[in-house]
């Protein structure tokens, strides 16, 4: 059986059956690494001895007849800002080399409560902000697999890894993934457990997932969206069951809102050309919705809250070494240090306001659609612009970036859909049903 | 019966019983008031005939036996930063000088479900904030009652009312119950519903009770204390039942800490003497606790968190007529506008660290023993200063004035009794203990 590229879908049900082993699963992800990994530079922490024990212990646990989880044997990549105690867990600086966690993130439990194996730690941009690391883009390693999930984007694209985990605090799952042409998805804020995760800005981070179908990102976001007292941005409430919804028809034919958003001009002539094409295809599904003129500051607002909480977040790395700290994100700190408690807890009240205007338009369409990206990755001096996801950022609404699409550099680029914040199983639903449009 | 001096306990059950109706009780608070309104000048908005016609329904409803609520026929009176539907409420400042709320506040409504008579809207000071209004401390109208529930203390300390509601943010609930002479309780944050009610400052606003014994105290507290999902301070949990555990004797002989708090200079002379007597009478039931270093910088953190949010609560009134609002409150929107959002989030996530602290010393005491102001009621061009309340305000903890001592001028002021959050059945049932001990 060819296993490298098995979906995980597929993988966990051989797995299952007994029709591969979970160490044949590690053994041919580690053989592609091999393969690919020179140029790719996806991972920042790999050791297969490691990889294989863990392999090992699943094939013995379901060999002996004990309960597996729904990933058992299918290996999974960590971005190397969530801490797992068998790995290093360095943040993509050198100010943190060298940290050893001393114990696994809520969201790595519940991995390997399914029986997910941690293949390793990918490459994260600088402290997760927009410093590259040397992860490059696997349809061309001249350009950005963009950030700052990179190398989580990178083996999922590469096919090293069949899923991978990540965050977003602006655009860093949506981004990478529709750079690499793989499914992203950030679920709505609170979503994931953020416990054992490297903090940027808690109204913002958010964890998400990458995969190579859509059936996949929902196996996984399924694992990993449980209640965790111990983060306050979660509530407790009944896990979402995305894989159980997509596997339904929608009660009603789907409607999109497509929406430019105020950043529009920063969209390549290719990206224009894609939705025009896939709205005309749409038979009268998608319409052209305007965002209220308030949204033209959301950009604006999320700028403040990221620039003041990572001035106080990465405060210690500031004072500590801000020589080894990219110029970048030093002169992101000091924006910080400089603005306004008025201004910050201003922009923190709109997120609210921007919310009821979301819902306003939600309530006639079942997702908005709009670029993940202004188009494909650009060249690996830098990650790529953010703005395209900026506001479903500040919203905390759920995102996934669909690869549906090719640039002028025969690179990837993708749509994102985007829905009403709790919705998440419900997107994924809409998702199919456009995909199967197409 | 002698009724305008009944307990509210005792005036609910008697009008229960049929000794008294509703109508003799209100009659009897409009005469009270009418003797004494002209020198202390609690009521900002008062209708005797609206008054009177409440009674006569709480009368009619208990006489044709329809069920009658824990307050039936008893007086209230509401501070003027509480909308109810039939009063204006103005706020303390000519800038919304005939607003006329268009419903009641949601504790407004848990009030007339309770039976409870809205006798009128007391006094404010400017804002809630600290320019003095109309109101006169009873025991000397030279004095300040303290504010900014000037009113509300003032009414009850002048037998007007039995009961009545203000609000805390800094020291506005404890300071005025002080220099009155009265019971006053600000319940852990997120006790009582904040909709409809004027809002300061998100993270600090707090509505409290003003009452003449403890037991009142704790039955109004028991009809106030509703979870109301619109208010995002709060959190859906069981009420507390105050009344009921202050019924009860402690399971063991609590154990009390006194703290001087970083600000002990400020007491008077009279303040450290009555607290050294009362430790000395305490049968080694109270020790004298040093609070923690960490706590130098609590009063710092709350002004920095209330200056920011007055400075944008009351952005619009600082726009629309800055040379109608008080210097002093200019001054602070000013400072508030100038802080920066690092300084206000680090005051922020400050308030968690102090209650884990304040959890550490009263792991070992029932609660914590303090002055609630520097001694008596100054003279009435200040309503005197509320740094002996700031610390519990920042941290959210319940709080009571017990009416214990006497200045040299003859004026009433009071201790404060703290409990851990979130323990405000205990806390009453604490001073009920320290008051049978006197």
């Amino acid at each position: 059986m060819e296993t490298s590229h098995l979906s995980a879908v597929a993988a966990a049900e051989a797995v299952r059956s007994g029709e591969v082993s979970a160490e044949e699963l590690v053994k041919a992800s580690l053989q592609r690494i091999d393969e690919v990994e020179a140029d790719v530079g996806a991972w920042e922490h790999l050791d297969n001895e490691l990889a294989l024990e863990q392999a090992r212990r699943a094939d013995l646990a379901r060999s002996s007849g004990r309960t597996t989880g729904p990933l058992n044997g299918v290996p999974v990549g960590i971005k190397d800002i969530i801490d797992t105690a068998d790995y290093p867990c360095e943040y993509g600086t050198v100010l943190k080399q060298g940290r050893r966690p001393p114990e696994d993130a809520f969201l790595i439990s519940r991995l390997r409560e399914a029986g997910a194996i941690i293949l390793g730690k990918t490459v994260t941009t600088e402290l997760a902000v927009y410093a590259p690391g040397k992860t490059r883009n696997p349809h061309n390693i001249a350009h950005t697999p963009g950030g700052s999930s990179s190398g989580s984007a990178a083996a999922v694209a590469a096919g090293m890894v069949p899923l991978s985990v990540g965050t977003q605090t602006n655009g860093s799952v949506i981004r990478p993934a529709s750079y690499c042409g793989v499914f992203g998805f950030k679920p709505s804020f609170g979503g994931i457990s953020r416990s054992g995760v490297l903090s940027q800005s808690k109204p913002l981070d958010t964890v998400g997932v990458f995969a190579r179908d859509l059936e996949d990102a929902a196996l996984l976001a399924d694992v990993l969206m449980v209640y965790d007292s111990s983060d306050r941005s979660m509530r407790a409430r009944a896990r979402p069951q995305i894989s159980k919804l997509l596997a339904t028809e929608p009660p009603l034919e789907p409607r999109l809102a497509f929406v430019r958003t105020p950043v529009w001009e920063l969209a390549d002539e290719s990206t224009k050309d894609a939705f025009r094409e896939l709205i005309e295809h749409s038979n009268g599904r998608v319409d052209i919705v305007d965002m209220p003129a308030e949204f033209d500051d959301a950009i604006d607002d999320l700028r403040r809250i990221m620039h003041v909480d990572l001035a106080r977040s990465y405060d210690r790395y500031y004072q500590q070494g801000k020589d080894r700290l990219s110029d970048k994100l030093v002169e992101i700190i000091e924006s910080g240090h400089s603005i306004l408690a008025c201004e910050y807890q201003d922009a923190i009240e709109h997120i609210e306001m921007y919310n009821l205007l979301l819902n306003q338009t939600l309530e006639d369409y079942d997702a908005i659609l709009t670029p993940s990206t202004p188009g494909e990755a650009p060249l690996a001096d830098t990650t790529g612009d953010p703005s395209f996801c900026s506001i479903w950022s500040l919203c905390g609404v759920p995102a996934l970036n669909l690869p549906l699409f090719q640039g002028l550099n025969n690179l990837p680029f993708g749509a994102q859909l985007v829905g009403q914040r709790g919705d998440d199983a419900r997107l994924f639903r809409t998702a199919r049903w456009l995909l199967n449009q197409l």
